[in-house]
């Protein structure tokens, strides 16, 4: 299985993209297509003395993170995000993974991938990890900032789909995200969407606020792409204030300084923290196209790559879009 | 001066209010009129020898947090949230605080003081702490779910005033909550709203993110009332986790068993850990009425009743209220 991975996308490529790629490569033994220009790529590749698995898709164009995704995609064919797209249309990759430019890795995905059959609004599907066995997926993160209330319902379908899929959920719990305890009075599309759902055979457990994303209340929390994306932000944010203030590093020399209740504490702590960083995350599945598309942070260094890329070759393994397409016929 | 307080609203009350409120009186000087049931309240201020500079006022109903606030404010005109606001509007008090149905303190306001004339909606307006000289505003956290762009501009002339006058800061940086890093397209609301922004005489600074919050961006972040409720309960959220994983008490005991680098880091963590929690929140104002009404957290305990005292004490002492109605006109 090949997973194209974009070199010339995020802040930290290609270096830490070649890096994270090359301890995928030995992980998970998937093969990995590195789409870049050919000449540092290859420098970078003997350097981590990973030639095994790898291959290198020459793209000499880059869209920045700042240029208007439309324009860029239009204007670019050889960007790394156009031809990485273009090698699983052509079902030479079983999946494509960017941390450059989201707006223009999802322009670039339905431009070159069809829609799937019945889907309205391919949506961002976040992945968020709670603990070590349990996932939160947020849909969506900002595919779609202006929803109606079906939309909404064919995140939680979408979502549905995943997590009984990749994550191996057999009824995954479905919450809207909502004003929380009930106090605040839902927006016109919450209450609309919120009628809607209780009307699917979704397993619908009602509304979620803010507070219970990452506490495992549901596995599956639908929202507008707008609102999704602002709170993916606002959580992004809490983790690297946190991550300032304490490394990881720390965390484990403090570890080893202490006995007892203190030290079980501060280890779930420093656990929460790293699990809170985006570097540990496995990023946001592109849901309702015909093949797999990965937006990670564009903040990812190696680590990061790395679980994109185990995401990546789970979402292909366990066939999501073959699950979405026949479910949503 | 004399601060109402709803003895009767919140998960701890009455004892964590009188409590608190016991607090304020010895540290700030000012004057608490507790809202609620007589007798347990006399106990609990003999109890803490609290006598000075108290007032007890009667209020025989509670309204509960889940009930359905406009019919529960209508159907219970003696419940404590009633009482308090109608205090506040017949000048008997200064401000009134509320740890209860925050959806039944926002419908008694506007049922019983009078709208700020130029106010089309008036807004929650959360006030959370950066360090210990800079807040960050977010306006507005739930009183208006639905909103036009209009609105957004006048939460932030709100947020405005309230951070000049309350926070005394010269000439607050404003920013529009978005999709960061333009890489995601705005919202229909966000964009109109963005527009009319720019023509306003405000300092405005432009989009800022989820991320950008609690970083100290901007002073007054503006967004409308059912994407601030949901960030608002997402970093409450997150406070919780990170208590419940660490609390102050530990932190300090960890402290003082290390040295060097490592103790000084522990520290700022233990800080950012207490900063985010709801025990140390302002609260949140409610602005364009005609009187001071605070908002604390449902699950407050006497530290959040003590800081919501400080805050519309501050609030009343600076005469917001005048301040709006002066700079509306």
């Amino acid at each position: 299985m090949i997973i194209a991975v974009d070199a010339a996308g995020g802040d930290y490529a290609p270096k830490e993209v070649v890096k994270g790629a090359a301890a995928a490569v030995e992980e998970y033994g998937v093969d990995v297509a590195l789409v870049g220009r050919r000449a540092p790529l290859e420098m970078l590749t003997r350097r981590y003395e990973v030639e095994q698995g790898f291959t290198i898709v020459e793209a000499t164009e880059v869209i920045g993170c700042n240029e208007p995704p439309v324009q860029a995609v239009r204007n670019k064919p050889d960007s790394s995000i156009v031809v990485g797209t273009k090698l699983v249309r052509d079902g030479l990759a079983s999946a494509f993974i960017s941390a450059g430019n989201t707006g223009a890795v999802v322009g670039a995905a339905f431009l070159n991938l069809a829609r799937i059959e019945g889907v309205q609004r391919p949506a961002l599907c976040g992945v968020f990890p709670i603990d070590a066995s349990n996932t939160a997926l947020l849909i969506d993160v900002g595919a779609n900032v202006d929803c109606r209330p079906e939309f909404l319902v064919q995140f939680a379908q979408l979502g549905d789909f995943f997590a009984k899929s990749v994550l191996g959920i057999e009824a995954p719990r479905v919450g809207l995200l909502n004003g929380s305890d009930e106090r605040i009075e839902a927006n016109l599309l919450a209450k609309e969407s919120y009628e809607l759902l209780e009307k699917t055979d979704l397993n619908f457990i009602g509304s979620v606020g803010g507070q219970d994303i990452l506490m495992g209340k549901a596995d599956v929390i639908v929202t507008d792409g707008f609102t999704g994306n602002v709170v993916l932000k606002t959580i992004e944010g809490l983790g690297d204030i946190f991550q300032n203030l304490m490394s990881p590093e720390q965390a484990i020399k403090i570890s080893t300084d202490l006995r007892g209740t203190a030290l079980v504490h501060y280890s779930q702590l420093a656990c929460m923290v790293e699990r809170m960083d985006y570097k540990e995350y496995g990023g946001a599945c592109l849901l309702g196209i015909d093949g797999n598309i990965i937006v990670a942070h564009g903040r990812s260094q190696a680590k990061a790559i790395k679980n994109a890329i185990r995401l990546a070759h789970r979402a292909a393994q366990t066939g999501v879009v073959k699950v979405i397409k026949e479910g949503m016929q």
